[in-house]
C-alpha cells in the first residue's frame, strides 16, 4: 500500500515523477477523460479547510473519482469508534483512498503501522507536515525558474506554527535549494534554525529568489509585541516599499489563507510578482499527481 | 463576467429568453445529455435552505456540472479569510459559478465591484432579493395563463420581511402585471406601498388572478396581535371559505416553506388551484436556465 | 409506491429475490454500468451514522444515481417545515428515493399513510428497526453456510437497545433459523423473550452457528454492574478463550460500530471466524438490491 504522509520518505526520483505528472495534468496530456471513473475516495477533515479540501475534491472529480465526505461532527466518531475501524470500514465499502487532515502526525503513522487497507494522503497534519502544499510550492517555483538547483527561498513570519516550513525544508534542501528563515523574535524556532540560517527581514528580502510569506496566527500571540495587526505589518509585513528591494526576477508565495494587511499588503498579493493564486491553481494538478501516485499510476522505480 | 444578482438589471428580452430556455429544459429540448460535464460550480449558503439549495444542486447535476459544497461553519471563514479571497480561491481551483445565499445584498455588490473571477448567482439575499424565486413565479404564472400582460397578482401577508415581494415587484410591473399588496397592519411596508397599492384582504382575493400567500415569520412578531397562529389564520390565512371568492381561473402560489394552518390551510395547499408544488418543480428548470445564462449559453440581444 | 421500512411486511419470495439480486451485484452480473444514471436520491439522517450513510452512498453511486445530502442541522427543518412537506418538496425537485434515519418508526408509518411521492428506505429507526442491516446479516450468513434453514443464531449483549435484534428476529425465524438470546440480566427484554429463548452466555456460544455480538451502549447503564468496560468483557465479552467453545464451522458477526475490548476482543474481530468486515462489504450489495427494489427493478411475485 502506497501512502503519502511525509516529504522526507519521498526519494528525488519520485519527487520529479510527481512534478512531471502534475505538468502533464496541467497540459491535459495524460490519460483520456476521467481515468479513475467509479473509484471511491473519502475525505476526512478533523480541522477546518476550504482551500485544501476543495482542491482535493476538484482533483478527485477531474480524475473521475467518486468522493465520500465524512463529516467529523456527525459520523460514528461520536459513538466512540476508533479511527482504525472507521478507515477499515471505508475500505470494506470500496473506498481506496482516504484524504485526511488531522492535528497529529502520529495518528497517520499509527494507522500505517496497523496496515490499514486504504491509501492515506496527508492533507495537513497539525503544525508538523503538509506535504502536498510543499509539492505545489516546488511546482510553482519550477514553473517560473525552470531549474530548482541553486535558488534561494526565504520563509518569513510565523515559523513556529508552520507545517508548511517543516514540509518544504527537507524537500527543498535535497533538491539543491538554499532555504533561509526570517521573522519576529517570538516566532523563531531553534530546532529549525539548526537546519537553515535565520537572517534579518531585509536580508531575506534582498537575497531571495522566492519570498514565501507565512500566515500569522495573531490569536496565538495574545499580549505580545506583534499581537497587533498594523504593528506586525510595519515590522514584518511584505509591503510595496519592501517589495522594491526584491531581486529582479524574484517571486512571492503564500500558502494562504492570507491575512491581508498583516503579513502581506493587498498591492503585493495582486502584483505581477505574486504567484499566490497560481499556487492554488497548481495545487489541483499536484494533487491529481499524488492521487495517481498512491494508486500506483506513477512509475518511480 | 455575467452575474445574476438583481431582477432590476435584467432587461425584458433577457427575462423572456430565460423563461424560454426554462421551457426548453422542461421539455428536454435543449442540448443533449449533460451539456456542462466537468464544469465546476460551488454552493455557498450562509443561511439555512433546503428547497433552494437542493433545487440548484439538481439543476447543476442535470446539466452535468460538478458541485462543490462549502460548509460555512467549517471552511476557512473561521480563519478570518475574506469572502473575496474565498471566491478567488474557488476560481483558481477551477470553479466557474458560485451560487450564494447571504444576509446582505451589499456583499454581492461589493464582490462584483472587486471583479471576482466567478459568476455569482444570488440564491436569496436577506429580506432584499431572491431573483430566481421571482423568475420561477413568473414561469409558473405564464405556464397557466399563457400571457402575463394584464394579469393581477396579489401578494398577501408578511410584506415587511419578504425578499420575494421585492424581487417580483419590479419584474412583474415591467411585464405588464398589476401587483396589489395586502396583509396585517403591522406587516405593511410604506416603501413598497409607493410602488403598489395596498388593499383589503377580501378585495385582494376577489381581484387577483394569482393569489400569492407569503410565509409569516411569527417569531419576529412576538407579543403582537398576530403572533398567535390560529388568530393569524382567522384574519389573514387563505382558507377554503375565502378561496371560494377567488376568480374562476385564479391560482394559488406560495414561495415555501409553508406554515400550514397559519397563512394557508391544508385544503388550499392540496387544492387544484394550488401551483405550490409546481413552483418547486419549475424552480429546477428556471435555475438550469440561469446557470446557462451566466455561462453565456443564452443569447439575449 | 414501494417503500422499504419493515422486515415483517416482506414476504419470503421478496426476501430471496433481494438476496439473489445482491449476489448479482456482488458478481457484477446485473445491468451494465450505472443503470440508474441521472436518477436522484436524497439521504436524510437525523441520527449520526458513518457506516450506513456511506454504505448507501456507495451503493447509490455505483448504480449511477445522483445523491443529495440533506443536512438536518441547516435545512428548512429549522424554519418549522413539516417532514411531509420536505419530502414532497424533494419529490417535486425530481428526487425518487429518500433514505432516512430517524429516531421514531412511527414517523415513517405516518409518511406512508400521507402517500408521499418518494420511495422511503429505512436506514435505521431508533431502537426499533434496521431492515437493511438484517438483510445484510442474512446475506453474510447465506454466503458462508449456503442454506439458512436449521441454523442457530445467537444474539448476545445489549438486547434492550438493539434495533438489529428486532429486525432480524422475525426475518430469521420465518426463514427457518432458530434464534436464541443471551446477555446481562439488566439488558434483557421480556417482550423479545416471548419470541425467542434466553439462554446463558456459555450455552449460546456452544450452540450457535452464528454468534452475533451486539454493541453495548455503556453510557446508558451508568452506575450499574456492567457499566465498566473491563467488567463487561470479563462476563459478557467474546474473548479468545470463549471463542474456542464455538462450533467448528461457526462464524462471528457484529453490526458495528464495535467497542473493542468491551463486547468483543481484538483477536476475535480479526480472527478467520469473523465476518464483521464482510458484513460491511455485503451491505453495499444488499443496499443496491434494496434501491433496485423500491424502483421496481426486482420482480417479486
Amino acid at each position: 500500500m502506497r501512502h503519502f504522509i511525509h516529504t522526507d520518505t519521498l526519494d528525488i526520483t519520485t519527487i520529479h515523477a510527481l512534478l512531471t505528472r502534475a505538468k502533464q495534468h496541467e497540459a491535459q496530456m495524460v490519460q483520456a477523460d476521467q481515468p479513475y471513473r467509479n473509484r471511491f475516495t473519502a475525505n476526512l477533515f478533523f480541522e477546518p479547510s476550504t482551500r485544501t479540501r476543495c482542491s482535493f475534491e476538484v482533483a478527485q472529480k477531474r480524475l473521475g473519482m467518486e468522493v465520500i465526505h465524512l463529516d467529523t461532527d456527525t459520523s460514528s466518531a461520536v459513538k466512540g469508534e476508533s479511527l482504525y475501524d472507521t478507515i477499515q470500514t471505508l475500505s470494506a465499502l470500496g473506498v481506496e483512498i482516504v484524504v485526511m487532515r488531522h492535528t497529529h502526525l502520529s495518528v497517520y503513522e499509527a494507522l500505517m503501522k496497523q496496515n490499514v487497507n486504504c491509501a492515506l494522503i496527508n492533507a495537513g497534519a497539525g503544525k508538523q507536515a503538509h506535504p502536498t502544499q510543499a509539492l505545489l510550492d516546488l511546482y510553482t517555483i519550477q514553473n517560473h525558474f525552470g531549474e530548482l538547483d541553486g535558488l534561494v527561498v526565504a520563509m518569513i513570519g510565523d515559523i513556529t506554527h508552520s507545517r508548511v516550513v517543516r514540509s518544504n525544508l527537507d524537500l527543498m534542501q535535497r533538491l539543491g535549494i538554499q532555504v533561509i528563515l526570517s521573522g519576529p523574535e517570538n516566532m523563531r524556532d531553534p530546532e529549525l534554525e539548526r537546519r537553515a540560517p535565520y537572517v534579518s527581514f531585509s536580508e531575506a528580502i534582498q537575497k531571495a529568489d522566492v519570498v514565501m510569506m507565512l500566515r500569522v496566527q495573531l490569536e496565538r500571540h495574545q499580549g505580545e509585541i506583534f499581537s497587533d495587526a498594523s504593528k506586525y505589518c510595519e515590522h514584518y509585513g511584505l509591503t510595496q516599499a519592501r517589495m522594491e528591494n526584491m531581486k529582479a526576477n524574484a517571486i512571492i508565495l503564500h500558502p494562504a489563507p492570507m491575512n491581508r494587511g498583516v503579513e502581506i499588503e493587498d498591492a503585493c498579493v495582486e502584483h505581477e510578482r505574486s504567484r499566490i493564486f497560481a499556487q492554488m491553481r497548481n495545487g489541483v494538478y499536484v494533487r491529481m499527481a499524488v492521487l495517481d501516485y498512491v494508486l500506483g499510476g506513477i512509475k518511480t522505480c
